[in-house]
């Protein structure tokens, strides 16, 4: 009987790495994790968080272990395995894929975390009966990926996918990349609290019951708020909802994809926003005929991370 | 000795049909072309045109023809080659594959044209040497072409590439399409000559000498008037420079190309908008190093159409 395979899915993110082992069928034997303290050097944090976590992981594999995949945020180099810039780790050229190597001697492959998350789509979730699918992942920032008869589109120098950033209000907010603008300045989650807190400034509305300050209003305050009746929270995930249409409606009409999933923390308000938002993109995608393009939420949640990276360390081994 | 092979490279057009032999490398024996009458329907611009031209260029060949390609305007299938709906050529389900194969008995494929001038810039333009580009063509409309690690992205039904229904200005123009604020609608030839026509009505400038009335102006005036140092028309051309540039920054974004190329009847007016362009493109195209992408004008010129039916004929002799 041949051998069974197991992988390591690793994800690394500002508070936490946690790590699972799968088999090819994406059954978790064992997950584990550990908090990240960013002020802590990179190699403190592959010490303390990093290693341990998976260490741990291969401890409790039910077998051995044939590949490594992890993700993590930011501008990765997958073919050398080499971070080279992680605006929330605030790590240049950090050689993640050859620490990994250099420590478990197994195989070990590194991409950025929303790439990760869209071949785990891929493998184990929505992504699984569409050969074009695109993940849009909206939480702090705004990421995706796509994945065009099959295959990652990665681009000339894998910065492919960077959704977030497209100009949705040419004279727009000015957005934490340098442009105005862009759709992740308009509806990541603080970029949606903050909209909520200037409408409240220019007197649209009052602060929802059950906040105490305008400073404490988060996406998921506005949320609850939202769902409790509010107006001023109702009209807000309404014109998240269009904006996110606009950038929707853009990349149907450019990628043409079978679907579009909606993941990361900010998409648990999806039943708020997506009335406005399908309005948007049948008003302005026009070049497919109506509602070809099935928009939904991402399938594979918490998980999204580690799921990925076992994803990533499983098409590696179908490669080789 | 191996027989060498020549192919046909046919284009369709609104006012012409076209057609070359060539050889594998590209080189044009004969070429033929002739008026497209759209008052007549589809199986009279066969009769009469299509037909006639691919025929002569077939009589004139050095050698034996393997294969043929045609772009033309539209949705179609390339797999059955049926075009679907064509606006240009008014035609709804007309099924051009077969009808050409029926007439010549030599394998024939059928794709948009703006996807085969994509391929003739891979196969002999300035696609050749890149792994990721995009091909903007500018004329009537704004048609694209996308090409990422070497292959078409075509999409779920072949619509990819869109670029000119991305919306640039949310609340816009009107565009054919039925979107308001499509990058088409701002930046086509004819909506060039709009903006210019309403910057007049508006009182911006003097209608330019040399253009005896309001209804006279094209792009191609506008281009000429700029040349010759007119301002409004200067101003004109750099506003569809900036338009342009939010357009190919999202494209960057979104696709990370090596490099974008330009081409269609208004790229003859580069030089008059490009600065303004490549101004909005570092603005807002932040998540690549400044001037990554090479942004020129397209390399085929007038012959890309018929260019681009011979490198889709190329395409499939390679594959089988």
């Amino acid at each position: 009987m041949a051998e069974k395979t197991f992988v390591i899915g690793a994800d690394l993110g500002g508070t936490h790495a946690a790590a699972v082992v799968v088999d090819r069928e994406g059954n978790i034997y064992y997950q584990y994790e550990l908090p990240v303290d960013l002020s802590h050097c990179a190699d403190e944090v592959f010490e303390k968080s990093i290693f341990p976590v998976i260490e741990k992981v291969i401890k409790n594999s039910p077998g051995r272990v044939s590949s490594i995949g992890m993700g993590l945020p930011g501008r990765i180099d997958s073919r050398t395995g080499i971070c080279h810039f992680s605006p929330n780790l605030q790590w240049h050229n950090v050689p993640v894929g050859p620490k990994l190597e250099e420590k478990f001697n197994i195989p070990c492959h590194v991409m950025n975390d929303v790439t990760v998350a869209t071949l785990g789509e891929q493998m184990f979730g929505l992504g699984k009966d569409v050969d074009n699918f695109i993940l849009m992942a909206i939480g702090t920032g705004i990421g995706g990926g796509i994945v065009n008869e099959g295959r990652l589109v990665l681009g000339a120098i894998e910065s492919a996918g960077e959704i977030g950033h497209m100009t949705i209000v040419p004279d727009g907010y000015l957005c934490n990349c340098g442009n105005r603008g862009c759709l992740e300045a308009l509806c990541s989650g603080p970029n949606i609290a903050r909209r909520y807190r200037e409408a409240l400034e220019r007197g649209e509305g009052e602060l929802a019951p059950g906040l105490d300050g305008i400073e404490e209003v988060t996406a998921g305050t506005i949320q609850r708020a939202a769902a409790a009746g509010d107006p001023l929270a109702i009209k807000i995930w309404e014109e998240t909802g269009r904006y996110l249409g606009i950038g929707i409606a853009n990349l149907i009409t450019v990628l043409n994809p079978d679907r579009i999933l909606i993941g990361g923390r900010v998409a648990n308000a999806l039943d708020l926003f997506l009335p406005a938002l399908l309005n948007e993109v049948r008003f302005r995608a026009r070049m497919v005929p109506p509602d070809f393009t099935e928009i939904k939420h991402a399938g594979l949640a918490e998980n999204a991370g580690v799921m990925g990276g076992a994803a990533l360390a499983l098409s590696w081994i179908e490669k080789h």
